[in-house]
């Protein structure tokens, strides 16, 4: 059973918050993990993984282990893959027609089949009680149909699970909002950001895909395709938003929300 | 232009050789390192990084990072990516609509874009000099046909380089020849190792494609796919065979094999 949705940020802030707003932000990420401490396992989709240019990916090695923080914070520890869940995901999206591939390493079972994990999963799983885990990762060149389509075939294979099935989207938003930053500031960023977070709380996600490609671009995004997917998941089961925010204490924005099956 | 092959052993015995025959395979080792000194790039083939049921991969990401050792071996380092020979290849064998995914990490360029490196791929790079690379995973479940024209293309795409290339094939044979070891003793492995030397050694590596299915699958080898992308990049200039060897220290058979441009 597909029981909620966590929308979560991956910047090293949230850590360690630096304002009221970014600490209102980690609340909300704590409220996440409290609420998905009655789920059997976790789907988590990232943008700081396998980065394809066609294919999403679903990550079959058993054991998910820390491997690359950003800026020098190191996260350490290690997960366990749902190997059942990610097999049967993988299987109902390829007979979907899904453009995706099963990804392993080293070895197809034991202690070799490894996963590396970078901060863009390390940052969610810090506010989550350790469970077992299907790391899945988007892509920027497959249609924004596709990205739809394939969260809907992901919805029904949560919602037809036995177990109790919450999923992770690990995202930041426009990355212009400071003239000192790496990139800049561009007046997209805000844009996108203020729409996102209007689509979250008034509920009108359905309008996630009539976002112009152009400003998707310039803003600087790295939320809008597995945001995508999300919505997808969305439509096969009804869900209530019950707790949002957004921070923006350095150069990119952190949104963080949290939707559970009505 | 493509300037050779090396067959290279990933087991770890090659590195301290436990007795004459494991000696004389690690001497071929070091003489393809020799030869190949005169590379400008390597393309490194190897079984035990991303394992994917129906896509070869090709990776983009910039540094390649030591990471996984067998058996407590750890072989730290770090190799950088030959960035635009692996857009070439990429490029190319996607025009030639094989099934092949291109594969970065976190990030698409900078000091994030990195990829892990297992015993598949370290134990060859110790004995070769340092150079950029690409490192390419084969593919188990891609047809015959299909393995020996992705390195057909692969063969073009190194031929017509300006850059020197070599071709870096890693690669253990039949893995159960020890009543001890994890597999137990298989006739099957003996078998298929005494014929992958013959066809190497009486440069009868077109007889490849006919090797029985079920004779590789028994044999319990980890050579024979990226083998067939070997004999498609061979069929693309003539080459000599300048020094082979084999060795079974252990439950798995080994060979080294040096082609060079004739």
């Amino acid at each position: 059973m597909f029981v909620g949705i966590g929308l979560m940020p991956h910047g090293n802030p949230v850590l360690e918050p630096p304002d009221e707003e970014t600490e209102r932000l980690a609340e909300v990420l704590r409220r996440i993990g409290e609420e998905f401490r009655k789920a059997d396992s976790y789907v988590l989709i990232s943008p700081h993984n396998v980065r394809m240019s066609d294919h999403l990916g679903v990550v079959m090695a058993e054991h998910l282990v820390s491997w690359l923080g950003f800026e020098g914070k190191e996260l350490p520890g290690e997960w366990e893959t749902d190997r059942e869940l990610a097999e049967e995901i993988y299987r109902t999206e390829k007979d979907a027609r899904m453009p995706v591939v099963d990804l392993n390493f080293a070895s197809l079972r034991g202690e070799y089949s490894r996963w590396p994990l970078s901060w863009g999963e390390l940052i969610p799983l810090q506010f989550l009680e350790k469970k077992p885990l299907v790391l899945i990762t988007p892509s920027r060149g497959v249609s924004r149909e596709t990205l739809i389509r394939f969260g809907e075939v992901l919805g029904e294979v949560l919602e037809k699970d036995a177990k109790k099935i919450a999923l992770i989207i690990s995202a930041d938003h426009g990355h212009g909002h400071d003239e000192n930053g790496p990139y800049g500031k561009v007046k997209e960023s805000e844009i996108y950001d203020r729409l996102i977070m209007e689509l979250i709380n008034e509920n009108r996600l359905e309008e996630l895909p009539e976002v112009p490609e152009d400003l998707v671009k310039k803003a600087l995004v790295d939320s809008y395709w597995q945001m995508l997917i999300m919505l997808g998941t969305m439509r096969k089961a009804e869900f209530e938003l019950k707790a949002s925010a957004y921070a923006c204490p350095t150069y990119f924005g952190m949104a963080g929300a949290l939707w559970v099956r009505k």
